[in-house]
């Protein structure tokens, strides 16, 4: 019996490196190939490969053919987000049904536009459409040094505590800020809390990941089969079955309070599907599945500047940082971690190769859509073992 | 072996009935005998009968002793809270070592007034003073049709994970907005979303009941020994021990991302401390053991105009709390509940008794606080039991 519990995956398991303007050739290559234009397949490979530097492989290229078989299935390729309405902080914003990372990068700059004049930019859109992980849109915004925050509906794929049906997503919380150091790993970037959570107790791509590296036990916190009863195989969750919010234990909610990850995620929801006036909660379209019917995703992005409040917050926030990461360990020798702790050591790993790390089988994966797409294959270099 | 995971108490194990005119004049009788002005008692009598109305009696009268030492130790008892710095939908206010329902309410009334004209407001105070439950302050925003979010940060009395010292708070988050129906168990009150917990598994409050019903054993996800290690002695946690994180599991934070309680509990300080320019983290005073030391506690205050969004908001939030609430459940006959849903109850329970219903044992200990105060001792009747 093998149980996965393990993080990220890291450099045990990963044999190719790729060069990131390879990266971004292939995945314009692939959208081209279906009819995007160069901005909006631009913008989707940087959105890929950040998730794959984050070590989010889950989230990065090995999710390329979903958003082809999305724009083949109708998301608008010359969609063009806009402005509906806009209070003081606050803009509603229509997605066009573009590309999520284009609806996504839209609202970001506006918040931070708003965040400029009214001290905070609070932007909610409908009719977007998957936007990749959160961390790509709340750096665009740390980096103009405001708090960032986003969030998200997904297609149900979460039991509500006490529900045998997915009434919910696994809804992401992202909030981040930067600190006034330089973060230990990589020389040119600011440290930062950087929280980026789905609120599921860990996304589907890990158990994704578990069962792809051939593991037959999950823990039983982590999904349930497709009558909501906790199970720890992987497969029964991949197969019709879902996830669990966070604090799930067992059958009882009471027991660690399952009760709180199924509030973060509704209030996820409200933030985004119910402010937005998008699609939400069980009416959601089922992600790949559906993909000939419009997903009008909701989607929220926040832009604070912390110079509205008290003075010097990126050095407090620096000192909490080191703060925490110095507390004394439960385990000798096992550093208490920060949010962004394990992102940044992956993408430490890559600055040193010289480029992003995948395991084979995702080159493989990529072959075949270069195939499918008519373009020629990734270029790689094997990496030492 | 008797191992509590029970909710909010309910009507089986109380006996007595007092009139919330009779507690308002309790308190501010209480208040008034240290010196406090009527407007400031008044103020902390409203927050502590709302706590009990709600079923969370460990935040409701029981704690007017603490109040009590808090302002013996030294709050300001004139303190009046101003804004320091207000740009757009931004306000920093210092608390002035109020009580903090003063700075609370304050700056909730400021945060509604800066939505009315810019869609949002997002106010930060610091020098403020534990301020009881979140909800009375997310309530007072939500009555005016807005979304209402507040936070706070605690004395530290949490384990991070893989932390063996206590370097943050229990750090609560609360979001909530009404739909637009009635409430099925109070008619005269709106249905709502009402999210308040702790970023702990469970609050401090919910082990000291535990353990004043004499149970021996709780989970063991709520709590830890002085080190940091997992314990079920309900006697352990609260003699030097401290809370566990949301989602932990054992020692192991992976099983179950206890990582991500740890994540939120920061972002809440993040809010809080950091932007406030108040204390923070492991830095911040003991609660009750340092009494004569200025808390300085900082908290965050947010009013959200959903109509600068999609229209139609309350009519969404209430089909996605209906939805929810009629999701098939696992177990035959076991409603799935949403956020707020147990405080409703037991707000219908008060409404129907006449008055707020009390355990006999929190009356005998406020008989001895009026003794202390030199006050007649409180009126109640008994219930039939």
């Amino acid at each position: 019996m093998s149980t996965y519990v393990g993080p990220i995956p890291t450099a045990q398991d990963i044999q190719c490196l790729v060069d990131e303007d390879e990266l971004r050739r292939f995945v314009v290559g692939c959208m081209a190939s279906i009819g995007v234009e160069l901005d909006h397949a631009s913008q989707l490979a940087e959105l890929l490969i950040e998730a794959d530097l984050r070590g989010h492989y889950s989230h990065g290229l090995n999710r390329l053919h979903v958003y082809i078989e999305d724009v083949i299935g109708g998301i608008n390729k010359e969609g063009k987000p806009k402005v509906v309405k806009s209070k003081g902080a606050t803009a509603w914003v229509d997605g066009d049904n573009a590309l999520g990372v284009v609806v996504g990068n839209f609202c970001t700059d506006l918040a931070i536009q708003l965040a400029k004049e009214h001290g905070i930019g609070w932007v909610v859109a409908n009719n977007s459409n998957h936007y990749g992980i959160c961390a790509h849109y709340a750096k665009r915004i740390t980096n103009n040094g405001y708090v960032g925050m986003t969030f998200t509906n997904t297609s149900p794929c979460l039991f509500p505590s006490g529900s045998s049906q997915m009434g919910l997503g696994s809804n992401p919380i992202c909030v981040a800020a930067n600190g006034s150091g330089t973060a230990k790993q990589i020389a040119e970037e600011k440290d930062s809390f950087f929280l980026d959570m789905a609120t599921s107790t860990v996304a589907l791509g890990k158990i994704e990941v578990a069962d792809r590296k051939g593991f037959t036990h999950i823990p039983s916190q982590w999904g349930a089969n497709s009558n909501g009863q906790p199970t720890d195989n992987p497969k029964v969750v991949l197969q019709g079955g879902g996830l669990l919010p966070l604090g799930t234990s067992g059958n009882s909610s009471e027991i660690s309070a399952g009760y709180k990850g199924t509030g973060l995620a509704m209030m996820v929801e409200m933030f985004c599907g119910l402010l937005g006036g998008a699609a939400y909660g069980k009416n959601i379209r089922k992600w790949r599945d559906e993909a000939n019917q419009n997903a009008n995703l909701g989607q929220c992005f926040v832009a604070l500047d912390p110079e509205c409040f008290a003075p010097e917050f990126a050095d407090r926030l620096q000192t909490f940082i080191d703060e925490t990461r110095t507390l004394e360990p439960v385990n000798a020798g096992e550093q208490v971690l920060v949010a962004g702790d394990p992102e940044r050591q992956h993408i430490a790993l890559c600055k040193m190769a010289g480029g992003i790390i995948y395991n084979h089988s995702i080159i493989d994966h990529l072959d075949n859509v270069a195939t499918k797409c008519n373009i020629p294959p990734i270029k790689y270099s094997r990496m030492k073992e």
